[in-house]
């Protein structure tokens, strides 16, 4: 598949680049059909808040104007946006130069239709999230937590898993976001300590404010998920998985999740 | 300046690393005087460690061999080690694939004569160290609260910056390790749940007790560094730095500072 570095085919990256050495950028990863990427305003929006919090000067409208043409050479798949503080000298001091931008592609994952239809079993990750505010919520290229996390299970019954903080709430999947219903109410965590803010998790809670639903973002304690009336995940690539089983808990499909999916559906679609 | 992937001349990298996607990868920095690495078994067993508890599977007989081959042709300088755990599919599952071994050289810091005579000034950095154990003691390439960190302060004045954790524990500094001397006993903060344990400091640490120093790892408070008799910060490349000033309060450069500058003065130079 082709890759582009600063908007120009490459394959490889100098080995002085600071997203190797220390993580030091930001990603994104988003759904390509049609020549066109999904949910394009909300993948830059989380883009620009990532780079004024790591104070990268990026210049947004080149990497839309970029991403729009790499999605249109890729037709259908996923691209990977990579954007780095480009090369450093020894040592963590700013090194004053422009971003690196890369994109990446990829051919759309094939997940199982049962995910969606059926719903999934979520494992039980040990690796807890440690809480980190000033770099909560975004989606930057230091993720160990997550690579921990993901190497806890190889069994193919588990299609994700839950992340709790250190603390104990209830925070997200390891590339997802989580939701609840209790009593009619959709419950997302809120990521202001750690946890990575989806694109699809805040396109999700806007689309159900316009259809009625009473919305919260807040802590979500074990006890809450475990005895919620439905549980989901959501991303930008597959769109809603109800969760159908954890911890020796089990969910129906509800009515919620069913609505939310059908949202995401046509999000994912158009 | 030379650089060497998996033990060949080579200047790039695959965009597809997993060092690069998730900061999924440990490094080293050595220093290096007539062709040969300093402290290497430090480094060694240092880097061993982050492979066990990463899931590397590392083989240090080459990465050994392969430092040695590389100090040797760069003869005086820096040599950086990266490990990382190769490319990767898209996702966060184990690849399954062998580390990937990455060798930089670079000249040797011009570190200010004075720091080590006449001790720096410390700058208090605000961003706080999240407490990850599954993590901590690690140098691992996810490096974003340092480059927070490094990026407070401008003013060449301050050499380094003290990191302290989100409890406000006093941890290190942002290329450093911090000691403190408090009624002649030797102190440095327990990294069980951040920070970085550098192998200057676990040298030290040793070398004190062979000399009869008493050395406590342990939990440090703030007052109980402001109140400390001698204060200072090592790392494998400068050896030892006396911390003359910080956050309003001063200090002389004391006895047991001078008797380890020496020490580690000689571990550079031998």
């Amino acid at each position: 598949m082709q890759s582009w570095v600063d908007g120009r085919p490459a394959g490889s990256l100098s080995l002085k680049d600071r997203g190797l050495a220390y993580g030091d950028g930001l990603f994104e990863t988003i759904a390509v059909r049609g020549g066109r990427p999904g949910l394009l305003d909300r993948h830059l929006a989380r883009l620009a808040e990532g780079a004024r919090r790591l104070s990268f000067d990026l210049d947004l409208d080149l990497v839309r104007e970029e991403l729009l043409a790499f999605s249109a050479q890729l037709d259908e798949g996923v691209a990977k946006l990579m954007v780095t503080r480009g090369d450093g000298l020894r040592g963590y001091a700013l090194p004053g130069t422009p971003p690196r931008r890369i994109l990446m592609g990829s051919p759309y994952p094939a997940y199982p239709e049962g995910h969606a239809e059926q719903g999934i079993e979520l494992f039980p990750c040990l690796t807890r999230l440690a809480e980190q505010p000033l770099l909560a919520g975004l989606k930057h290229l230091n993720r160990l937590e997550q690579v921990l996390a993901r190497a806890e299970w190889q069994d193919a019954r588990f299609a994700e898993g839950l992340m709790r903080d250190v603390s104990g709430r209830v925070i997200e999947g390891v590339f997802s976001n989580l939701f609840i219903v209790r009593a009619g109410v959709l419950l997302t965590a809120d990521l202001g300590r750690s946890g990575v803010a989806g694109v699809m998790r805040a396109e999700l809670l806007d689309q159900a404010a316009v259809q009625g639903i009473v919305t919260q973002v807040r802590d979500i304690g074990y006890e809450e998920l475990l005895t919620a009336d439905e549980v989901f995940l959501c991303n930008s690539l597959y769109g809603v998985w109800p969760v159908r089983r954890f911890a020796g808990h089990d969910w129906s499909v509800g009515p919620l999740t069913r609505k939310l999916q059908a949202l995401a559906r046509d999000l994912l679609d158009s």
